[in-house]
């Protein structure tokens, strides 16, 4: 019997993206939809794009029976999220989408999100979303934490590297590319068409965007000693699509050999050829991430360059494949469709 | 037990697609791609999006094997496809993606494309490969031609109506907007990203454009008279897509009623409610087709849109419907995923 | 010694626009720039591209000595501008780029408009300032009305056939594609990229389009009878440029001779060899309009395909054309730059 | 009088851009226009944006009358250049647009361009065309070497820090964000809109780039030592435009201050307040760079970034700065034009 699934703030990017991917998938059934201010409304309504589906009404959230949901996918904007999952039943299973549960410590939260969590004793529940790292404690996980898109970009460049001590952890500099998406469909000045196309600029800069904060919990971790990436975002006229360029200081080929090595059973992370270099275009609309690794003609630099789809591995997809986990399918069910090329 | 294809000019686009569709549908594997500047490369060197499925090496056709194929799609050049398929074994079931045989008249072939059919034998065969309007000939045919992609957005916006008499058919005039990827991947400077972003223009105008061959026999065949639309597409900064703008004469009421019943029993075929319109976004990357009637001030006249992805519904995604008919498999197996937004 | 202009609404694009077009003209001098949400702000902070530029801070419409004004441009929002400009000096010479003053009766301002005009007395003293047509009126007037962009396209491909009688009347269709920045500096989630890039769609279905009142008004004028065009605009996923195509009932070559003949000493109106489309990325940034006629394969049939920049030829450098000839100037002066291309 | 100057190689986008900006230069005359296969045609049929101007058809270099030419840009190939140049007479004075003439040493040159140079004494000759740099030297050169767009972007960027010794030159990241047209008007796969629209990768990986021939050359003649910075370009869906992100270790207030102190008499070159960051938006289709300088959350870290329009600063646009200093002009005639934005 397919498991019941329940999808809060269906009306954004990431939940319509959750829809999308369970259309196929064989072992979910979506049995609500919430979306606060379009409440009553058809999802074709609010996504024409999902017209053939048949799909529950948009409801609000106290309109959910959750007792007859298996798990929960919250797609809530970040500070809502913790409002609400705190007043959900303490044992549904929930996979949340926003910034709310990513950093375990109340104070890192505080220092990046600006204010005290407003529930502290789900936060150090919840387990970071990063399948293929986190893969047992996700299985068993109640709250499951989706981690942000452009952190994981950096970290399916990184981690690696930084467990085998292959790099300088003290020059890491992440320099990402980042579609538009990853903002989500809000009205902003400086995502509307005429702003955005045929140009680029960085945003979030001076070490101020806030997965920073999951750099330093992750890294920090895995190095067993602090680390501080340098790390800056930059807006292009694409809507999906993340390529993380990671300049390094190491041995280039020890690094794609340790890539290799780590990645070298994972169904959707695929280290291409040495001096090979991957591109946002190869990975769209799917659950694959491509990662390429180049010397540099001084020796001891390297490039590690990562390409994913923000909504799909970076979030939405991320979430469904963690949801397999939760459920006991396999990871990779409804997930293995290639990406959308040209 | 799965059924063996291949596919010859998987280089191109259209191949592309086909192998983008193929790889979640559970009714058939891939035994053969071919390519023949690009024989004896593996298919994620000419197309890394693809790189994480197990692929055969793309060959040359004298390579293939027909025996162990069950049905071979053509996705090679217009010209060179009627040539190949005149020599391939005369009990193979193929679905063939040019234009080579879409006009069954020898004569109506050599006015459109300039020259005498090379294979006027295998024309006479060919089944029209518009999937809802020739079902029962489709899944009994050995050669199915798949339509252009112009032709089928005008298709399914006008042959109810024609065959209702519920338009003038003196009077129709197609204005069509359509994606890049409907050129192929061609080295034209015209194709070029600068010389084609953020600005549109008309092609093939006059009444030159290939796909009013199709036309023509077409909706003459269902008025059971001689009709000729006015046709002109424009190119835009899109990859892919084709929105159709239908110009008619008639009452706009009607025109959606007719449409409505006709399309009402059709998984693919969406009529949105009266006075909404289509866009490409919605269809992007899927088989659906998103059809919208309004009427305008003066009354007597309407405006059909019709929206479809043209390297899916348009040419490969067809093509699998079709495959799927061919083979006795649901029609709609393999093709149910929804469109990518954003 | 240069003439002193304002520039009322100068945070929006077309305000900008004319703070581009006038930064290389030799005889005006920006004297004011108004912005009620953004005054006290320096320009550079509102559009930085104007960086470098030594230009007043925004201010307060109130703020503004007219008295040392020689002419202002009011880029105001519609609505916004009537009530404004009934309150400025009555001897100041304004252009309006609104749509509050291009329809003259007061009946067709409150039928399109939805509601009764707020300074009916001024509305009658507009003059419509599509300048090839005007140019005598434009010259002495005190108060020009710019047109809509889609109303400039649409008639530079039609006036001249219009009154020369080669073109059937009743059967005037237009299908516009337009560069989003038609609709402004606006927070509409239609208007986002991530909504917006990579398809089409059609808008203001159905004969219902503001810029038909103008159509009514001058066609009408024009033929000496009632002219009603189905008009219907599609947005395209580019920043600036319209183009118009037409669909008509008469002789292309004919057609091509009168426009030829119509505008042949016009320095902006450039009619293309027959046969010729022109295409939106030729004109972008600058002044000029290409327009081109093709027959079709059924005689009698036509179409005129005219290309123009919403934000120049269509709005503010239209509207610095009218400037030119309110004030003395020549009319092309600071309007020559060629369109930027690729 | 009006200067006479010859375009050699108008049919690329460098030449274009060229009769783009002269159309406006009081001092410049258009008297020949080249192009080898385009011979014969009028420049209306090559770039139909150029259609309004008065120019000479293209002809063929051996038709030109050089002794009528008092300068001629040549906007070829790269490697073409030299050979052409090197039967030119040899008082005519010539800004090269190639890479040809930027590097002085023969060495140099093998090295990155992988043959000896076909005319090493001319070589020598050369001046390298960074005006802000060199305006003595290029205003009495004969010839002059416009410098690599990318080159031209990383030197704004850098040269006034490694001149005054406020970064570590060990640890200099240039990573760039480049518009398509940067490749020029070549018939390339991956300059297809297909494969280049709404997604990035980078290119020229692993410290291949050529420009960083130009690079070491300058920043190690700067520095008094041997400079190698790491370069990697990535290509943006975006037609012009180059952003360069230089990751530096440096205090960034002083870097901030050692731009500013640098650049505060250069009409061009705009740094920006300390902590803003520049967009590529913001200087399309003009000859202004704007730079940004940011500090990081760890201290001795910096990010300068720097954004021209490659057509314009980093290479036509340049080469009229410096053909203005050879012709006496004033150096920013006919390119004090603004941005287009949107």
């Amino acid at each position: 019997m397919k498991k019941k699934i329940a999808i809060l703030g269906a009306s954004g990017y990431t939940g319509a993206e959750l829809v999308r991917l369970i259309a196929t998938h064989p072992g979910f059934e979506i049995a609500a939809l919430t979306g606060e201010r379009k409440a009553g409304q058809p999802m074709a309504a609010v996504f024409p794009f999902l017209r053939h589906m048949d799909l529950p009404d948009l409801v609000r959230i106290d309109e959910v029976d959750f007792a007859a949901i298996d798990l929960a996918f919250c797609a809530l904007p970040h500070a809502t999220s913790q409002t609400v999952i705190k007043d959900l039943p303490r044992d549904l299973r929930i996979i949340d989408l926003s910034a709310d549960f990513r950093l375990r410590a109340p104070a890192a939260y505080e220092k990046w999100y600006g204010k005290p969590h407003a529930a502290p004793e789900i936060q150090r529940e919840a387990v970071y979303g990063l399948t293929e790292f986190y893969r047992e404690e996700i299985s068993t996980a109640r709250l499951v934490a989706g981690t942000g898109c452009n952190a994981a970009a950096g970290q399916y460049a990184l981690r690696p590297l930084i467990a085998a001590g292959v790099v300088d952890l003290d020059d890491i500099i992440l320099d990402l590319k980042c579609g538009v998406s990853g903002a989500g469909r809000a009205l902003k000045e400086n995502l509307l068409h005429a702003e955005l196309s045929e140009g680029t600029q960085p945003y979030a800069v001076g070490g101020t965007h806030r997965h920073l904060g999951e750099f330093d919990q992750e890294f920090s971790l895995i190095a067993g000693r602090e680390v501080q990436v340098q790390f800056t975002p930059h807006l292009l006229p694409m809507n999906r699509g993340i390529l993380a360029t990671a300049w390094l200081k190491g041995d280039a080929r020890q690094i794609h050999a340790v890539l290799s090595q780590a990645y070298c059973a994972e169904s959707f992370l695929q280290v291409l050829p040495f001096g090979t270099v991957p591109s946002t275009h190869d990975v769209r609309g799917s659950n694959f991430v491509h990662i390429g690794v180049v010397g540099d003609r001084r020796p001891g630099r390297a490039m590690v360059v990562a390409a994913l789809d923000n909504l799909t591995k970076g979030s939405s997809g991320q979430a469904l494949q963690n949801a397999n986990l939760m459920m006991g399918f396999d990871e990779g069910m409804g997930l293995m469709a290639p990406p959308v090329f040209p």
